[in-house]
């Protein structure tokens, strides 16, 4: 049957895609094979995990729930002092967050840096809040000067959207640094929303650095992560995590106007909390860490190679983000990768090999010699 | 191991649920084994599927684009007229097209039944719209007079949420009328957003109604329906559709801002649209008109049965949702399903067959005779 040759060729095209896919932070090495006769259900969470009165029976929410608790545990959230659940992936999570933030400060204003993900302003336009763009600094992370002397002229709450990890750059904002901004210019009121996206599944394995910190344990007001970054999932998943006591005000709003859970979907897919929990639960639970070293050793070959062919290639502290010149459109196509002005990136993710980075350096290095 | 004896006990659970799932609007019967193998990659069809200028080679956006023209030729758009894309569900759908009228009409009003989903007052809240609830008709149909005299009372844009197949008894709001209503008024712009989650998958393929019309061939503004209701898929989806007239203004803005899709999300799976291509073109094309019409005499069984039992159930027309009265809360439990003040409803979905509805109705008469 001719569809079916369809779903071949697409396969196989896949397949070749998934070895040059160098680009984005999305990791093509992973294997739910076990999971895919859940496939038969449709498994739905739809409500909030922290609640148990759903009547439909086909969902996995108690599994939601311990995923929530251990990333709660893992960004040092205290016993009873979060909430959260699992989303269809960082967009969502981030703009959950602002959500928290404007519910707690419907006056408030965003200041985020240049670098941040393009669905940031995506979001606050649809959330009509008002946003400060701030520029960054060569590295990638926020102009902290900037940032501080855009702060003192604003009267409003600030909301901070930090990038624990920046898409181009992976750079780090420093979190520490801007509390320190807030309490010289004698803020009291402020939110910290951190988009840990990518990072936030790699930081935590790695060597502790002050300049990144970003959890519950410096005070940080919500956070999000994603399922299909690092740890790699078929579909785009992700989990807002955020302080159980902002969660008052949504909770009690939201019961007002008829509404009966605090997500922004109805239907919730129950089979991303289970991809997650294979993952920690069955396979990965403590292989993460070296997964996540080995990244690291793997960007530093990049460089290495990059280097022995006369190209400036660099990575920052805790990163494994390689970035290099951007090259001509035929490779940004072939290799997919990002690109930003002047700059281009390599993610040295499990699924890239240093074989293949073998490859891709000469290819690059041919390419930006025409 | 015990975690894998965990997954089994899951999956008996969930096929054992699965057969007793008769409240809510998700069918349990469907075969995407062939798509299985998909699972080993991440399909992302981040962006716009009207442009082609993704990177990231792992998409289904061609498939997308040709499942939004399927469904744009089902509702009657003339080529090249809409928009839209393949969301993660009704709800983001409905917060879409939220979206598209407010940044039509910033002052907009939004009208909406008392029988609307729960999640569109959530979507109102986070869109920061004001909305008006008004009551419904006995058979769940919004109150046209009621409408009338509160549309006669705001001088704001009038945004009509209407609804194709209410969540508790199936009614569908009569767009004609309410568009006859706009004219008594003199309203000259106004905006129609139509929530056909449900009833978008089942009335094109039952006679039809003028009552019932809801599509682009009179001049709705938007419409959404969902993947998982009517044919069944795994995950939750949906498609939106609008008039692409409406998204110049969103475009460019977006532009303006620096985010480069009109779509909510940044990550998108391009899974759901393979399943929505998958279920057309493989397989149940043709199949689905005979299988809504099989729903309806199963439907109409069921109301037989209850009737012999004693007990009054009905249906709207052209509705499988068959309303009776409110049981115990150990069957609501048992058999999933929906509440709302004295009612309840059973949905004769591919999946209800006829010797399970005996069943049903025996255990829900002896119930009620408590």
């Amino acid at each position: 049957m001719k569809k079916f040759r369809e779903l071949e060729t697409l396969y196989a095209r896949f397949e070749q895609a998934a070895k040059e896919m160098f680009g984005y932070p999305i990791c093509q090495l992973f294997n739910y094979s076990k999971l895919f006769r859940f496939l038969k259900f449709h498994i739905n969470n739809l409500g909030d995990p922290f609640s148990e009165a759903w009547h439909y029976r086909i969902n996995t929410l108690k599994i939601e729930k311990k995923m929530i608790d251990y990333f709660a545990k893992l960004f040092h959230a205290p016993k009873n002092t979060y909430w959260g659940y699992v989303t269809t992936g960082g967009t969502e999570g981030n703009l959950y967050g602002l959500y928290v933030a404007r519910e707690l400060y419907p006056e408030g204003v965003v200041f985020y840096s240049d670098q941040t993900h393009y669905s940031v302003p995506k979001n606050l336009r649809l959330l009509k809040m008002p946003g400060v763009v701030i520029p960054s600094l060569p590295n990638g992370e926020i102009d902290y000067q900037h940032l501080k002397k855009k702060l003192a002229s604003r009267k409003q709450v600030p909301i901070i959207f930090a990038n624990i990890g920046t898409t181009m750059k992976g750079a780090v904002d420093n979190v520490r640094r801007i509390q320190e901004i807030l309490k010289e210019l004698n803020i009291k009121k402020s939110y910290i929303h951190c988009d840990a996206a990518f990072f936030g599944l790699t930081l935590p394995f790695l060597p502790k650095l002050d300049s990144q910190a970003f959890d519950f344990s410096i005070g940080v007001d919500s956070l999000v992560i994603s399922g299909h970054k690092m740890i790699g999932t078929p579909i785009p998943c992700g989990v807002i995590l955020t302080q159980k006591s902002h969660m008052t005000g949504i909770g009690s709003r939201i019961e007002y106007v008829g509404a009966k859970d605090n997500t922004i979907g109805g239907s919730r897919s129950g089979l991303f909390s289970l991809f997650l929990w294979y993952e920690f639960y069955c396979c990965k639970k403590g292989k993460l860490a070296g997964q996540v070293r080995d990244c690291i050793k793997r960007a530093d070959y990049a460089i290495k190679k990059f280097s022995q062919a006369g190209i400036h290639a660099w990575r920052g502290p805790n990163s494994f983000i390689v970035v290099f010149p951007r090259p001509s459109m035929k490779m940004v196509k072939k290799w997919q990768l990002a690109i930003q002005g002047p700059t281009s990136h390599l993610i040295t993710l499990p699924h890239v090999y240093r074989k293949t980075i073998d490859r891709f350096v000469k290819e690059i290095a041919q390419d930006l010699e025409k």
